[in-house]
């Protein structure tokens, strides 16, 4: 039906995530159809972005450099560190542009039902910055899932005991969200977080 | 936010129809993730997918190959002409396993709006298939949009005079489909194609 090497990209394509055939065969035509620069473009991104990315020895988020620019930023304050599981969480944090202070990426969530233990996480690559840092306040933005308990409550137990505070972040009604339609795990954390106004 | 390599990935992807920035962030994070050989085989199909794929000139489907698999296949009855807008429609129309004739590609729809005429489409090339081929049917598989009309309408004016029949695919309820839902044009369409059973 398709010519050999459309029907090789086709296939390439439909690997990715959330790219089913005819999705992977509308972006095929597509870049057959525009000029031949754009998709040798993307096919030298992929080749680049493949060879060069590494991770930052520091805080282990994706870096082509190393350290990665965020922790050479002069402007950052040393003294607290945002533990996040995987990178995609620290572009989240950063986007808000609320947080100054430097990063861990984790690399993952504990989860003993696919064999991920503390050992398999950069958590003594973690413990070992928060020891030899001047850190004051260690803050994990980790999802509210079982596995993501789990690891908040491992860092905790052993982040504190090396002498700084450790946060975590709210949970509780989204801004935009109705009462009405929260559900019940939500709601039980807005409550739970209450505030003094 | 992100290293360059990873930023021009994630430009690069969101050029693609239907990919925007959180999708693109996604795969591009999804890629490197990966073993690197995944991004580099997508890679190098894009690289060779925009070198080796050409039009057939015979039928003006992509293909590696001049003629294309499907003008030099021996089952293939010379005299039935399946004429499509683009080579995705040929592939719907291949799909069904129906249609044992030959192909040939538009590459687009009259539309004066953008300035495509007959000239800009393979119709003069079609025309010539049609008066030195042993053309006996000319299938019209052209979806029944305003540009379509307009090039079905064209067409049939001047594949008539050279000879052959020329039909158009049915249009109508489709199967699967529910009456009380159709809307007014299709179920026109229905209508005025009602067969004697």
């Amino acid at each position: 039906m398709y010519t050999r090497p459309l029907a090789r990209l086709i296939e390439h394509l439909q690997r990715l995530p959330g790219i089913g055939p005819k999705t992977a065969q509308r972006l095929a035509f597509h870049l057959l159809r525009r000029p031949k620069s754009e998709a040798l473009q993307l096919a030298q991104a992929l080749v680049e972005a493949t060879e060069q990315i590494g991770v930052c020895s520091r805080c282990f988020n994706l870096s082509a450099e190393d350290p990665c620019d965020l922790c050479r930023q002069p402007g950052r304050q040393g003294e607290m560190i945002c533990v996040v599981a995987e990178p995609r969480d620290l572009v989240a944090i950063e986007r808000t542009r609320e947080f100054k202070g430097h990063y861990h990426v984790l690399g993952g969530l504990i989860n003993p039902m696919e064999g991920i233990g503390p050992e398999q996480l950069r958590i003594k690559e973690l413990l070992q910055r928060v020891g030899t840092d001047t850190v004051k306040e260690v803050i994990l933005a980790i999802n509210p899932s079982t596995e993501g308990e789990m690891t908040t409550m491992y860092l905790s137990k052993y982040v504190k005991v090396l002498g700084p505070r450790v946060t975590r972040i709210a949970f509780g009604l989204p801004v935009g969200g109705d009462l009405e339609y929260a559900d019940e795990m939500t709601l039980a954390r807005a409550l739970e977080g209450r505030r003094e106004i």
